[in-house]
């Protein structure tokens, strides 16, 4: 709530209507603005504080345990044989790192997303990095191959997605002078997860990336028949 | 030549005094300038072709070459003890990784530097990226730990600097929970490398790096005292 009154004031869009109707854009904007002011380490504690815990609504788990299974062993497969794996996400980049090390094994120079403004101020806590409302970089569409020569430096060689703000990097991807892999994964599964050809939550569509993939012989995943499972297994229940 | 010329038309500095007295921002702005329209890739061949050519009019070797031995080593010693090392720098990004793989060891991703735009295309070469004059970081000064929390996402616990630009980043640091170290390198040798307080080509102070040194007990690096060696050994000419 202290969230969205501050949103009100500042006249950013409240009601999940109109953030749905702005999409990420609009999510990023908004957690952006309602967290300003706070340190690097505050939001960090916030995010974990909120992620142990809240619980998916469908799936009745803590959101880390929503990765999909499928993807943590082609992370695992891949680092194995001496890629260097990096996510290259929508999300703020600050609430991303304050789980995917534990969720996805990567480390957090490794996971990119979007990217608000920070600071350094000599604070009563001393040096410091506080959260300020600009948003610097909203890690989407044509921006993704920017961040990855920003953030890596290399072109990459496998690239995967499932929404047309991946088709970018999936492009660049394929334009490299090696030898390369693109994947898309097409929601497919309204019984395990979701079937759909535009994010039922944040809006982004998947006609272009998939009518790519069709054109270029991109490999499409389809998740009903593709994956034998959806998420990893859950971790066993605390002993009382 | 086409540098200058190019800037004229666009109202940049371009004799060597506006430049000087311009510093590093005036510097990077130049080249962002100068070389935009071409893509990475081949910004990438042209620093190389200009590496390879250049000799420091000083010390008549590459520019690569004269980097720092106690650098090096320390380096060495870091990396074979488990620490990952970054470079943070106030030169460009997509110059400085042309030869700090060779230079430092170090691989791209940890090598960050000011930051010019780039924009993807999809051109006659296929999807590309496309570097723009806009320049969207200046990574010197306070911007140094923002850029350290966005391409790390980890506070340091060693972080070396020679000049005021490098105070935020070392102040950050010693801010750290856990046990740090601070070193500063003072340029005092004018017979083997330079002696200053104030860097002859950038203008960069080092009054408030070398007073809060002093101030807070860091380690000050007496370059003429401390350092038996300056450049690493030159490789033997090619043999015809």
């Amino acid at each position: 709530m202290f969230a969205l009154d501050r949103a009100t004031e500042l006249g950013h869009p409240t009601s999940l209507q109109e953030l749905h109707a702005g999409g990420m854009e609009a999510l990023i904007k908004l957690i952006a603005v309602t967290h300003a002011g706070i340190t690097t380490e505050e939001f960090d504690a916030l995010c974990r504080t909120w992620l142990a815990s809240a619980r998916h609504p469908r799936f009745g788990r803590p959101y880390p345990q929503t990765v999909y299974q499928p993807m943590l062993e082609l992370l695992s497969v891949l680092d194995r044989n001496g890629f260097s794996c990096w996510i290259f996400s929508g999300g703020g980049t600050d609430f991303m790192r304050a789980w995917t090390a534990d969720g996805y094994g990567l480390p957090p120079h490794r996971v990119i997303g979007s990217v608000g403004a920070t600071e350094f101020r000599i604070g009563d806590g001393g040096p410091q990095l506080v959260k300020t409302p600009q948003l610097e970089v909203i890690n989407d569409g044509p921006q993704k191959p920017s961040s990855i020569h920003r953030h890596v430096g290399q072109r990459p060689i496998l690239a995967a997605g499932n929404t047309d703000g991946d088709l970018a990097m999936l492009q660049w991807t394929a334009a490299s002078p090696y030898r390369t892999l693109q994947l898309v994964v097409h929601h497919t599964d309204g019984d395990r997860e979701y079937a759909y050809d535009r994010d039922p939550i944040l809006g982004s569509s998947t006609d272009e990336i998939l009518a790519t993939a069709a054109g270029q012989g991109w490999t499409v995943i389809d998740m009903a028949a593709d994956w034998a499972t959806i998420h990893p297994p859950s971790p066993p229940p605390l002993l009382p």
